[in-house]
């Protein structure tokens, strides 16, 4: 029998643990499938890649990470940290807990070199279309190969797999809002998707819309290179932090004339840029109908089995063989993309079943209705430790190893809550080396340079 | 025998002009083929419509539109204006000879709303891929229903049709080259797709890359608007204007430190902002290989017969019913994409032939040579100037009417290189109506206010 032929598409931390865990089964002597991964940027690692442009890359396609500069880890590095690869191990030495994003990327790189996994990526490949055929029982792909200027891009032979796992991720395709008078607003509005560099809003009032993870990161790091107030406002709820001066809460905007705002409590102010921090689609264009996740950014999205194989009503949507690695929002990262990639794998080997249709669908209910029920963050922390740890379980992840790291979560929330400018200067303690990260030689607030030179230097 | 079945991809003035045309044949009589077109958009115009969006669109779609606020048209009315349809015909009275966006938009939509086309247009419907079957000779077509946050966004069943019309336009996916240094610049990097409000730039100093028009229209809207400083840096030559103190140009740059520019010729400069006006990629990800038109912008792109019908070398490209209306880089432009989209359709009715694969070959590098050798701007007017009229010869457009404004274009050339702050506010004479237009109450320089109402304001 020929070989299982798996296509993975992306190769951000998601599709790079499917790799990692391919390679490390294959060395352990398991035969295992071929794994044919695209990648349509030209290096590895999804959004920690980092690239200056925004909208469309010199091919024309549209770009895929949402990274800024000055991007600092807004979790503890030890609740992401791998166990058979931890930040000592990398780095030889114990860092600061809350690393900014060179030395996360250089961390992760360094688990992906020692596999030597890089020659594993078809580079500059973008998938162009995903069907399933019932009757052969194979998916076809259609990819395109990426050259300069667009000239000589090649679409190539249509290939088969028995399976697909995308992994292409979900925080790269902005979901932008309308209100009214936005179109005639004098100054700059965009989403924070193309946000890259504070020091363009140096001096600068700034409206942000939203009252999530990226509202509050900009909203800190604008007024810390330099802009000289930022309002954010909220549709449902305030992000509630003991915020500085600089920066205030409000009730969400009804409308803007010229360059002053309306917001609902009416109140107005003057700004110069109106920046949307109202999150990311799910956006699958090139994946058919009956094979395509449609969802909002969730902790647990729909139709998805063990969160990972797309198992709609009515349909079969693939036969069990389409999955999806990473797509939940997050509070466990590394780790729990590391667990599904190896779950996956796992699954296609046979080494895990999956029960009749009727219950892989009351079990995927069941999760969402426990979603729906919970009450705040630290339930929604518990929520993610059990579906890691269940997943962890199924695959005998690293023969056991704990991966639940709820306390960590637990404290972070608790540090933010106290104070969102310093939670970054704590310490926590590596689970796998038992070593309390020290602290590092700047406060976050006053820590402008984010490189890992500066970084790494011990004052 | 079935009727003829035309995709027709793109509603803006090239894709409006084939179903302008076609309605047209229909009331007098003529059989047509079944013409249907999709638009990723949710309202026509193309360019013209302008959107405050820059990056994704509502649902994900890359952003089209590179149209920003305060635009004018750069070329006389007179030289764009349809013969059977005058801009007296629309609006009642002679106007001045550059309106702004708005007017030229209102003049565009006047001749479509008169023939009802609105509802010939499937709105929101993105085409995913284009494919061509040789042994039924037929080309499939995959569209996508767009609709709120992509959740429940269709894919519809793929279409059969005998001709593909692309009218999708060039002048959406930008160019972007990278310099040493941009990666690390302090301050917002983009290119003129993201330009939307000049007011953005107030006070700022712009590096603005490139010497063609959006160099030149940039480059003066933003000093209209309040920008300090403006630097045009260019690769082979300059514009050469006599440009206020407030802009200059200066030989290409070879890198940026900081907000430092450093440029080829050894001096440098400060800047806050870097705009590449670098121009647009022909980018149809959506059309498969031996279909697609691989091109730079040019008046001539390659394997277009007559510049349109695809005829690549080696392989039949579609059989000569891949077609491309208004893929040339313009002096012409509403009456030349009109010329096209008649063209087409006659061609397609049987009512003009085309010779044998060599002929056409021969004839479409005779045109490419021609270009080659061209001296000069007023030699690519002429070019083009025999190009559109040979087209309209062979269709018989508008019973031999003469399209040819090679004067005004020449004059509006030359009054550019007398003046580029006040070539706006001369006026000409439409070869249709007599009429020389009357001069705008205000000078282009002096002109803040872009809208309708108050461009048509007697004073």
């Amino acid at each position: 029998m020929a070989p299982k032929r798996i296509c993975l598409i992306g190769a951000g931390p998601s599709g790079m643990s499917v790799l990692f865990q391919l390679e490390k089964l294959r060395k352990e002597g398991v035969d295992v499938p071929e794994v044919v991964c695209y990648e349509k940027q030209s290096n590895w690692g999804g959004l920690w890649n980092y690239t200056w442009r925004t909208g469309n890359d010199e091919h024309g396609e549209p770009i895929h990470g949402s990274m800024y500069r000055y991007l600092w880890s807004n979790g503890p590095k030890e609740a992401l940290e791998f166990p058979d690869y931890t930040f000592e191990d990398h780095y030889g030495r114990a860092i600061p807990s809350f690393p900014p994003r060179e030395v996360l990327f250089d961390y992760l790189q360094g688990r992906w070199k020692k596999m030597g996994l890089k020659e594993k990526i078809n580079f500059k490949t973008v998938v162009r279309m995903v069907t399933f055929n019932e009757e052969t029982d194979k998916f076809s792909v259609v990819t395109e190969n990426l050259t300069e200027r667009n000239l000589t891009s090649k679409i190539q032979p249509t290939e088969e797999f028995d399976y697909v796992f995308v992994a292409s991720g979900h925080y790269s395709v902005p979901y932008v809002p309308t209100y009214p008078g936005v179109d005639r607003f004098p100054g700059r509005v965009m989403h924070s998707h193309d946000f890259r560099d504070a020091c363009e809003f140096k001096d600068k009032r700034i409206l942000i819309v939203g009252a999530s993870y990226s509202a509050e990161d900009i909203a800190l790091q604008t007024i810390k290179y330099g802009a000289s107030k930022v309002i954010c406002t909220y549709r449902s709820k305030p992000q509630g932090y003991k915020w500085p001066e600089t920066i205030e809460e409000r009730p969400i905007f009804t409308h803007v004339d010229g360059k002053v705002v309306h917001f609902s409590d009416g109140t107005t102010a003057e700004v110069d840029a109106i920046m949307f921090c109202t999150g990311y689609l799910h956006y699958y264009p090139w994946i058919e109908d009956k094979l395509r996740l449609r969802s909002v950014n969730s902790l647990y999205p729909p139709n998805l089995y063990k969160g990972i194989i797309f198992t709609p009503e009515g349909h079969n949507g693939g036969n069990n063989k389409m999955l999806y690695i990473g797509t939940q929002d997050q509070y466990y990262t590394y780790t729990m993309f590391d667990v599904e990639a190896l779950w996956a794998l796992k699954y296609v080997l046979g080494q895990i079943d999956v029960p009749d249709k009727k219950t892989m669908r009351a079990n995927l209910i069941g999760w969402a209705e426990r979603l729906k029920s919970s009450k705040d963050c630290y339930a929604d922390i518990d929520f993610q430790t059990d579906f890691v740890l269940e997943l962890a379980k199924d695959c005998n992840y690293l023969d056991g190893v704990d991966l639940d790291v709820t306390k960590i979560f637990y404290d972070w929330h608790h540090d933010k809550e106290i104070d969102v400018l310093s939670y970054r200067d704590k310490s926590f303690t590596s689970k796998f080396t038992g070593t309390k990260s020290p602290i590092h030689h700047s406060t976050f607030m006053s820590a402008l340079d984010d490189s890992k030179e500066c970084f790494m230097a011990t004052k």
